[in-house]
């Protein structure tokens, strides 16, 4: 078990390094967020967050023709607004790293052909959004590129189809089945000549996920099928880091529901760390109760939606002062599992610490 | 136009800048091509290039029960052989950074299970093998790891029954078409700190691409729908690092085959440059005429077989002194297609220099 430091990235390593233990990166440089943009459905408005999304949709097609090219244009506002509230014209973001769901990532390609400017696109499932944040905060924090915008985006209806059935079908749903998030996030990278950088939560460190496979091939489990790999790189991220769980003030999942939750912390358990004082999972907190979507939120929307809308602000207000974010993904396709294959997990983890407090007088890692 | 510059690597650039003009990257550490892999199906195997791979394999379904699990082998065989060509355990690569064109990156996220190294999963279409090969680039020139194993695969018979009809049909293709290349190609990228790093090819700039779209919208014509990404990205890269054309022994694009090459050269002529002299296609080195394959060879195999191959080897040699490969992607999936959009691309280049040539006591950069 790791010994608990008070900050790795500054303490722990030697100028220079920036690959700690086995699969850490370390951002010497503390790339800034400088604003994010959280476009959500009418669904998801009605969810505890919906007064904090920058803007709730009417419906699920925005005056579309299809719901694929409706998810398209809430990639769009999302990556958009981030830069808008950052404070930049689109022409000053050197690149765009998006990711989403679609068969040949279309919600990303589409949305990338109007925000126009050069774009590298990831794909790891529903682990988008912390994948995009890493290979974002990569590029600014190594000196490529001064500003990246990233995105993520989900779509009940287009994911529904496209992995399951017919959304005319309206198959029964067992009880450890998720749904899918409606919605996109976008969030602006910044490096440290921004004049706002001071304010910004920054990023410190991007844990890159294995791919971890226990065998789960029922594709209405899909918290169980990522829990193994959700733990796996959350405790390598902390043995990496040597650092506690209780380093942390929340350490939160992308989608893995109920189910996946509670599996993830029996896993990390065996591995010697305790990480039920500070887990929880972003699909917890897109739905309600009653809103019946059994097991919780999925969907890269879902991390996407909870970081651009609640986490940040937390991190800007102090409120949280150190986050571990750790999105999920469950690399299956529809053909991959009508060959009878089993459904493989990816977590990316990504450590953002809170906003300096320059009215106190206080240091940004205290 | 731009001013012709020996070395813009070294000569034009300041000490820390790594971000030239638009969108172009600059490796001032200049990673190494320790090593590549090639594994060919076997219609490749009768190609030009036959002998040059390293496994032709003896069918298409390589003892699979499926050509995606066929198509996932190759690419962990392409990969894999990289590395121990390269002289290293698999435990010894830092990240893995694959992609592919099967729906949920099927063969990439299946490989870097039995791979089991952290995985960045990325996806540009038929471009996967230099959006790989840039984003490796930037994790080992960034100092973030030490050696990254990069892949990319396609197969004929996973992409027809997944892009156009299922493979019982046998549709009549169009002289515009071209064949999906069945093979992956596989390299191991390395730092400063590999004592075989003089021999190796080395990779000074990338050029990230903007998603570009004139309006194509037939599935059989992809030369056409990619030619002005093609042209785009290898305007704004001699823009960017004040190079010329024939600054490079040669200009190769992955998989635009005869109609796209042609609209490419016409494309950046309109924009001053004639790139008739150095200007070659990937998708043309794949067959041989009367494999009767019509325009050309696609897929992301296309440009990662032929580096694998035969590029990677003329760099070592020194016939090439300078390449710019640049890989080309349509973004389109079936859904975006039959919903009525047009077929946008992307294309990502890399400049690769030979080898030091020690025994002449000549310079890399002469």
């Amino acid at each position: 078990m790791g010994v608990a430091v008070k900050d790795a990235a500054q303490e722990q390593v030697k100028p220079g390094a920036k690959h700690l233990g086995k699969q850490t990166l370390v951002f010497t440089t503390r790339p800034g967020v400088a604003a994010t943009g959280a476009i959500a459905g009418p669904m998801e408005g009605k969810g505890p967050l919906g007064s904090l999304y920058d803007e709730v949709t009417a419906d699920t097609i925005l005056g579309q023709k299809t719901w694929e090219q409706a998810e398209v244009k809430m990639l769009e506002k999302a990556v958009s607004l981030a830069v808008q509230k950052a404070g930049f014209q689109p022409g000053e973001i050197d690149f765009v790293v998006c990711g989403d769901l679609l068969n040949q990532l279309g919600a990303s390609s589409f949305a990338a052909r109007t925000l126009d400017r050069p774009h590298l696109g990831i794909y790891g499932a529903c682990s988008c959004w912390t994948e995009a944040m890493i290979v974002g905060s990569v590029m600014v924090d190594g000196g490529y590129a001064t500003r990246v915008a990233i995105g993520a985006s989900s779509h009940h209806d287009t994911a529904e189809r496209q992995f399951r059935y017919p959304t005319e079908f309206g198959g029964q749903r067992p009880p450890t089945a998720t749904w899918t998030t409606t919605g996109a996030g976008g969030a602006c990278i910044v490096d440290q000549s921004d004049p706002g950088i001071a304010g910004y939560p920054r990023i410190t460190h991007g844990t890159v996920g294995r791919v971890v496979d226990i065998g789960v091939k029922d594709p209405y489990d899909m918290g169980s099928a990522m829990a193994p790999a959700a733990a796996d790189t959350i405790v390598t991220h902390l043995r990496d880091t040597g650092r506690l769980p209780t380093d942390y003030d929340l350490i939160i999942t992308g989608d893995l529901g109920r189910v996946g939750k509670a599996l993830t912390m029996d896993l990390a358990a065996e591995s010697g760390f305790n990480l039920e004082p500070v887990l929880d999972d972003c699909g917890l907190h897109i739905y309600y109760d009653h809103q019946d979507v059994h097991c919780g939120a999925s969907g890269c929307a879902s991390s996407a939606l909870v970081y651009s809308s609640n986490l940040h602000r937390k991190l800007i207000s102090g409120e949280i002062r150190r986050l571990l974010l750790v999105a999920t993904g469950a690399l299956f396709s529809p053909t991959s599992y009508q060959q009878g294959e089993s459904i493989p997990g990816i977590a990316y983890a990504v450590a953002i610490e809170r906003a300096e407090q320059p009215q106190k007088g206080a240091s940004a890692n205290a």
